[in-house]
């Protein structure tokens, strides 16, 4: 099997966020697709691993921005680049609330979707929730940001790092997970976030002379 | 609820095609995401009234060919604007076979992903298959058509027809529905094929004089 055709899919780029009780949390998901008509759903996928994805699970209930084409990498690392079990994600942002309650992108979206949840089904790695459209609002009328759009433009370049220092393993930016080895196998998602290769930073061995 | 809100979600464009028994079919379809890892799993949601979508059920294999942006409007008009239940679609046309002997599209695909099917939930308008992704293979390097490069770029834009004439109806040109009246409205879809209003000709009254 050839990852690449399966990351050939065409996907935008989304700040899918919930509220559970007085818990808010929101995180950057690149999987939802409308699924039927009359009622409206729509179909996200979320890792299991996601804080927001308990506390969709809790509440039943998410708010999906689709971020625009304007948006920049600092909003993108806020939502998809910390866990909102160590930080509140939401503190101080003033975002505004959909008619559920949830707060969404008041910038850098061009549309807000909200949903409650009709179906869920655990895949594993993922939690696949079909929902009911209540409410979708058009935001601003710049484009949606396109996913390869994002990997070409938005997300910075990793910086080609010069030394002779020798690799011993890599660690996973996004959730700490250590892979042991020189080389990290191009294929590679981190079996805790799902992540890949190029969320990951060497470690270096510790010089001794 | 705004609909132009969620046809902001950014899709590709897609030759879903399968074979049950000595019957095959292929059609166009928007709607796939990649849903889980270990093991890859991707969901596709299929009109219930198409022909595709019957087999697929009784088959449980699909192929998803993701359609390039090399690809003419004469595929997607040959595999989207006619129906499998009164044209054959893959006769003569010599299409290369999967693993599970599914015919793909050998021209104007990049990839094809071919998936066996897990789960399947109705949801009225649409049937949303869940598969496991058996294999997949990259078959060229050019882009992936988005949906939006599809509207934009590669789709006829509808003629202005300047007439005279009274508007007393609108006809699918996908499936014959018949809208009677002379205004059909922006957010229209069709009941039957859920095709929009960019799908619909005008019925004109006859000229009594």
């Amino acid at each position: 099997m050839d990852k690449q055709a399966i990351y050939n899919l065409t996907y935008g780029v989304f700040m899918l966020s919930t509220k559970a009780g007085e818990k808010t949390n929101g995180c950057i998901t690149n999987t939802c697709i409308q699924v039927a008509n009359n009622p409206m759903r729509i179909a996200i996928s979320v890792l299991n691993t996601n804080y927001t994805c308990d506390l969709i699970k809790e509440s039943g209930v998410f708010a999906i921005s689709l971020l625009d084409d304007q948006c920049t990498f600092e909003t993108i690392r806020h939502f998809g680049f910390q866990s909102g079990r160590e930080v509140d994600k939401m503190s101080g942002l003033s975002l505004p609330l959909d008619s559920q309650g949830i707060p969404y992108m008041g910038w850098h979206a061009c549309a807000v979707i909200s949903g409650k949840v009709v179906e869920q089904q655990d895949l594993g790695s993922h939690t696949l929730f079909i929902a009911e459209v209540v409410d979708a609002k058009l935001l601003n009328d710049h484009a949606p940001l396109a996913y390869a759009d994002y990997q070409a433009r938005v997300k910075p370049k990793p910086q080609e790092k010069k030394t002779d220092k020798k690799i011993v393993g890599w660690r996973c930016k996004i959730c700490n997970y250590v892979y042991e080895g020189s080389e990290l196998p191009e294929d590679f998602s981190c079996p805790l976030c799902g992540h890949g290769p190029d969320d990951f930073e060497p470690i270096y061995a510790e010089e001794k002379s």
